[in-house]
């Protein structure tokens, strides 16, 4: 079994990780690689300033650039798009109207009522809406780079404690921002606390994910959200300062012992990138850290320390997350393996 | 009008701080810098590991280093103290009870029930306490450098509002861990999301600044604080996102008014370091930035930015103040200042 | 005296540089701010993305800006150009054309058989060549930023001991490539060793500046200079590792000693900005550093340090000079006095 | 086949790599882990600062630290040091004196004329002088992290074409100074132009790498070197500026084919750890780069780029190495696999 995989944006820095991680991906077999006009036509290793640490696979690095139209996808069974919201707007729909399953990592679409925003571990069943599509073409979001890592922390408390309230401090990696995000001059011994729309991405979409979803649609979860986003100067890994209101008080044990026993809906299914575990909980006082925990779970796992009581609210929380793995390339990856497991692609090709 | 003015701890980074801040002072002359035994008997210039941008006064360069004890700021009228917690809790009792007023950056006794501990634009008014003391010494502090930005940003919406709680997530500047702070490979592409004893800190010297004070001792005001702390790599200048919940909800203008106008206390007294403006509102979307922004008003403004609704508490907002200036060298001068004003010094010697 | 200065290039880093070291200058009184087809008829305060520490000159902030045609600047008796390269080339030589006297900063013209190319302590004589023009108006350069401080440091090495070959290796700052420099996730734990067009810069403009000049031109120095440039993380601050055959080994007392007595060609003109030392010798063994300084002289004295022989030529030593002030807009500032103070401006204005 | 595999140093820098890298090696087995008072007797996991991003293994977190005599590694077939100098002067002679084979990273011994100094693909004959040691145990060294990048880079070049004298700048990651490097206070926003010892280290082992060796000992090569070390804002990955003068001048093409074809004196030995490369050759203008190149070939691979002509010396080249990788406990470890190879190590046990 191998799907035909499409890859929508795949010169920017999102794109180039989903390159990397389709690399012997079991399930997946990279097949086109489309950019933008300025793009197409050139070799794929010319075409995209690579800016990983990881080597460009050399299949792809001979690949030829294609655009993003629906016959440049025709091939393919599945698109996985990178691109940035404008396009994603006018361009993934199309996809989708011309029969293709599109999963997107783009913010163009994750609030439309009839496109699920997932995070397999927290909300796969928000898939089931899709039996009621009118065609055989469908759009599939992940969540913001800075929303995933936080709504995976919540998602146990949720369940287990009910939350109500939240305030969130993000510091954001560099990588957040793609191959055009800040100047090394305005980020140097400096951090930026502003990022533009990420407040209001953050208290919208996190209430989707944990929210409901039934034949009507999309029932947001009533939580209040209030997110302070700051740029700072790391390569990657989102981290985030919560502190949550919770309808039960547990004790620190018990909030502990919640999130790390966190398996979420897709224990059973054994997709080829879902982490061991979707969530550790570091007990040292001064993790997670940046630096030494995004690769956890390769990038996948979410990574809380400093669990302890809120003065303010309930409990307060460090939540790290790889923002270009786990928030965007990895995310799509396993929402299409979602969707393979579900029988929601077109049943894959014979490699 | 010159007042005799020793350093005790004048090796570290707020020491030197305050032996720039020195330089050309109006009101004080530098006469004794007073170091650990390791570092008494050398000249200044080789016993500190100068590592401020500006330049070492030449007059401080050459004075030979002595210790700490009552005898070594015989002839001082008033010590400026940089030392650390451990050495501040048995120096500076020792220097009060030997009849010398002393002016302490240390964490040591900001809490003890006879210390008033200042920011004098807030509450000037703690020094009256010190007219029941029993000799002619004396301890004032300032706070710990992520208190004093956040209590001068939120005294005047105390005020005119009411502070009810607030939740803050600091990012602080690594001059604030002093010369033996992180170490470059633990900071580089990284964020530390945890500062020993620094929200305890926050959360129970806020308090104390915002409360009353009279003969009877000190009152805290009934405020909840929620504080996270992080070490992230800026070299100057502390940057704290603010959820605070009011009484009275303002509007956005309001709040922005209350804080550009605010003057303090002090405004009337002339003092020579007291910056035109304590608080500046900065209204681009992206401002105050530690780099940008930390020598306002010579490092002794507060820069606020980002005023705007909190969807949980009240207001959301970003504060920022130079952490060894106004957070600590600039702070405790100010605060000499005062006590000068307030005729607190023994009266300055003729120069 | 006041002669009235327009900036052509003002909003950016370089231009925004010199804005800020007009404000309050003795001689010289800001009057036009050009800028872009895309700036003109705006507040500078609003078309300039100011991000240099020190604030915006208010006078400054409120001026209009204009464009960059002969026009704009009628009324100014001298022209400084910030200008990139390209616009530079055919601006400059048309503002001169107009009969004005213009200091520039760019590259458009530095190797121009007709234009000085000045560091007025090394070559103010240079100068002299402008006596043969046909008009009013001339160009007058500086170097490159990575050019000057080296330039500096040998110019009394070559004067002593004559300068044969240089190995150079510079470490530069990011403020050197201006507001449109690298990416924070290019420079982000990283060195970049290419900076284009860099090396040859360094190799030619070093020989014309320690040349000679008289009517029939400019002779370069023969000197063989080899350099490898690096941007490194730094926010100002250009760092060369030096290695130099000399004619003449001197000891290395005797090189720093001829080091430090330099005082150049323009001691005796008392030029407002020109700093007390321009060459200042650190005996630490690990300075000068970019952050520690950068700032010395207030950014127009260049620091030398590590003067110690070299196993391959003869000398090794390490140059420090600040990029946007002596090694741009300082430097052209201080061009622009050794100009008036040579009689090559239009007398200047009744202020 | 399994060698029983100590470390002498375990809890550094340099440990930490060393017990990540033989984690899953198919010749070692990890057996002890020996440090210093302070650890011994503690579990790895609490006695070592984990400072890697990679994890730290399970079966290192639980074992019990040992001290570092001869009689704690008793039952080692080989011991690998990463010692510092001043405790490997005397722990590694006497561990050698009872027997045991030491493969150190120190210093200490580098420079004794018994010990071979080794960079396998250079020199691996060095290793012939341990025939005529007079007992069992004996100390094989790799040189300073500094100084393998740049002997692999040159080796092929003076094979080829003799290479004379070197002017090389270093500008190297903070790892290379282990957990007590510098402060980030003294790194942000800063360049360290010295490291202790660094340009010594550089002019005299590079001599003995590339030098020949028989049964009198060791003959440096007769090369001048010049070193300039500088420490950098990078974790990993020392970056070098090199201008080398050539007997023989080769065309860029013709070194880059040198440096590209290279595969050293342990091609047929297929050590486990050996790079598929030992050296590429980038074409990019602006590669090598730390955080892109430093993990080529595992970290084992040293990336040259910009291979172009000196003004001059003869060509000038860029080299990055891995520093705490191939520079340090990859290159230790790829000695213990050639001294396996060479029936150099006791017999491994049956594990």
């Amino acid at each position: 079994m191998a799907y035909r995989v499409g890859i929508a944006g795949a010169t920017g820095l999102v794109g180039q990780r989903l390159v990397a991680r389709l690399s012997g991906h079991p399930w997946f077999r990279l097949t086109v690689l489309g950019a933008s006009e300025r793009s197409a036509g050139r070799r794929y290793g010319e075409a995209a300033r690579w800016l990983l640490a990881e080597p460009l696979p050399a299949e792809a690095a001979d690949r030829v650039v294609t655009g993003c139209a629906p016959s440049d996808f025709a091939e393919c069974d599945v698109v996985l798009s990178a691109l940035d919201a404008a396009t994603g707007r006018t361009v993934e729909p199309a996809l989708a109207a011309a029969g293709l399953p599109v999963v997107s990592n783009s913010s163009a679409l994750r609030l439309d009522p009839g496109v699920p925003l997932v995070v397999p571990e927290i909300n796969a069943g928000h898939v089931d809406v899709l039996a009621h599509r009118p065609g055989p073409g469908f759009v599939v979001t992940n969540p913001n780079c800075s929303v995933t890592g936080l709504a995976m922390a919540l998602a146990p408390l949720h369940r287990a404690f009910g939350v109500r309230r939240v305030v969130v401090a993000t510091m954001q990696a560099v990588s957040g921002a793609g191959l055009e995000g800040p100047r090394a001059i305005e980020l140097l011994d400096n951090v930026i606390p502003y990022i533009a729309g990420e407040e209001e991405k953050i208290e919208i979409e996190l209430a989707k994910i944990l929210g409901g979803a039934d034949e009507r649609g999309f029932a947001p979860a009533p939580i209040g959200v209030a997110a302070h986003c700051h740029r700072v100067g790391t390569v990657d890994g989102h981290l985030e300062a919560v502190s949550v209101e919770l309808e039960r008080r547990p004790s620190v044990e018990e909030a502990i012992e919640v999130l790390s026993r966190f398996t979420g809906e897709i224990a059973s299914l054994a997709l080829p990138t879902a982490p061991r575990a979707p969530i550790v909980v570091r007990r040292e006082p001064d993790r997670p850290q940046p630096r030494l925990d995004r690769d956890a779970g390769g990038g996948m796992t979410v990574v809380v320390g400093r669990v302890r009581p809120c003065p303010v609210l309930t409990l307060r929380l460090v939540v790290l997350s790889h923002n270009t793995v786990r928030g965007a390339a990895g995310g799509a990856i396993l929402n299409a393996e979602l969707l393979a497991a579900r029988g929601l692609l077109r049943s894959g090709s014979t490699a």
